[in-house]
């Protein structure tokens, strides 16, 4: 059993370990899976949810045992698991298991975000244990999860709650990465002495002081999501928000360069951790690592992982 | 088989036929079912998580044989059935199923909310059907669910999407019933012309052009979540979205009451659904209905479901 301790600090100690603040996002689509393993699935289970679901978990397995050693964290979104029901979401689990058995920290890409008991439900699911009877059990066993901020702290306490118990933590969306992320999160807020600040800083506010409950050794277990095809708004979200761990998707299949991410991290060197999903997990489809093919796609993302690694200390070297 | 129609015209329909512009919400938890439901599903299954999610189960179908004659619709609340893991996940869709075919139209409390191919993952898994080989599949089958708005319109789009191919709905979150969900939604944002606005204004002004997209015959399949408990809030919204219906939650053991309500409604008497969730599925919990005891539970939340009919009709009525 993984010794119970602050999350963040076991985060930050692999990320230490293996010089690389990387998460590698475990979104599975079909179309990512090569045929000769949708073919060995759908042969086993038929060509329905169940097939579909090992095709995904033979996939993701191939991947882990390729890349575990070089990583902190994965990543695996759970939407990509829920389009295949029940079956789905057992491989989602299954995933999360054997990512814990590999060492991994296991973020659960999960945007939850309801009130009171209901959110509580959510941290419970996935960070926590449920009581029945006398006893406790884990339905999903993440350890850190991402959270939606829209209902406000009643929506987010319950899994601070949570985290404490569990020693856990979580990443609140404050800036996503997405082209439309504006819509909203950069309304001009007007704010009492006059002045205007856009909604996403105050969201990031909110963080810090969220963060202040539930510290490890330097940093918060509650972090924050901001994406990296936004550098300018991470370097305040930075100042905002000195004790959270920014967790950065949109790096490389999204738009997001190395040089893009340095205003992301402290000058300690840490503070955030750097998500590309599609451009490791489908790395053999790209013209860069075509040289492997399919039936060796894991090794691929071995090789992605590593020139990801590369580009990320080099521009941290070079700031 | 369901006759594919705009899921909204359907939801006006039977809410016309019942007489009811209600939706209970079947958001189980432990301590609401009866010790000798407990009993039974520990009996067969252990009291571990598979015995927990048939008590849930064996708990929401004696509800459902018990009213689902007098309402349009349910609401079941995903976080209550995810907490039980991958077995929860099961009963969840088994409620679904049972639902409809009990003639009930089903809105997935599901808060999703995620970007691009996710969103549409997400939407998919729900509402839709996911390709695999030749043939589609459905994972869950709800007929409305509810979506997150922070992420913007690449986030909303993909939901709306998959409404339009399989003729369902969506209820995106505008003001939610929590008391802290000013923190964020009714922050004052500056106005080019030098005015200012609600965050949930504007929010509201998305969902009734998200909506246009979208139309059933007199009220779009993109709907709003308003809560009860925020009725002048509630007004102006019913005039910012004239064609969304709104979805309410926060009546009855939140603190609303029906003549909270009256403004959330059109002149026509239709445009909102009124959700009542541990009122109703606790009924036999609570002093008024307490006689019936733990044993004719569902006879107590058929008791209540007919008390808040009459509340509402009244307070509409008086207006």
């Amino acid at each position: 059993m993984r010794k119970e301790t602050r999350m963040i600090n076991e985060l930050i100690s692999k990320i230490k370990k293996t010089g690389a603040p990387i998460v590698v996002g475990l979104d599975p689509m079909l179309k990512y899976i090569p045929e000769h393993l949708q073919k060995k699935a759908f042969e086993q289970y038929g060509e329905n949810l169940k097939g579909a679901a090992e095709a995904v978990w033979l996939f993701n397995k191939e991947i882990i045992d390729n890349i575990y050693d070089l990583i902190p964290a994965v990543k695996p979104q759970i939407a990509m698991y829920e389009q295949f029901g029940i079956e789905g979401l057992a491989v989602f689990q299954r995933t999360v298991s054997y990512c814990k058995e590999k060492g991994l920290i296991v973020i659960g890409d999960v945007k939850r975000g309801d009130i009171g008991s209901t959110s509580e439900a959510y941290a419970i699911g996935h960070l926590g244990k449920v009581q029945i009877g006398s006893q406790s059990f884990r339905g999903f066993e993440e350890d850190f999860v991402t959270v939606n901020p829209y209902l406000g702290s009643d929506g987010v306490n319950p899994f601070i709650k949570v985290c404490k118990e569990e020693h856990k933590g979580i990443f609140v969306l404050v800036k996503t990465s997405n082209p439309s992320s504006g819509e909203f999160q950069d309304r001009m807020l007007q704010m009492e002495d006059g002045s205007s600040r856009p909604l996403y800083e105050i969201v990031g506010e909110h963080v810090a002081k969220w963060g202040e409950e539930c510290m490890g050794d330097s940093y918060s277990n509650v972090g924050a999501v901001v994406g990296a095809t936004y550098p300018e708004q991470g370097k305040i979200l930075r100042r905002i928000m000195p004790k959270a761990f920014i967790l950065v998707p949109g790096y490389g299949a999204q738009g997001g360069k190395g040089a893009d991410l340095v205003h992301f991290f402290n000058a300690d060197g840490l503070g955030a951790i750097v998500n590309s999903s599609r451009g490791i997990i489908a790395a053999y489809q790209q013209k860069e690592y075509a040289e492997y093919g399919a039936e060796r796609f894991a090794e691929a993302s071995r090789a992605a992982v590593l020139a990801m690694k590369e580009d990320i200390a080099g521009a941290l070297g070079s700031r």
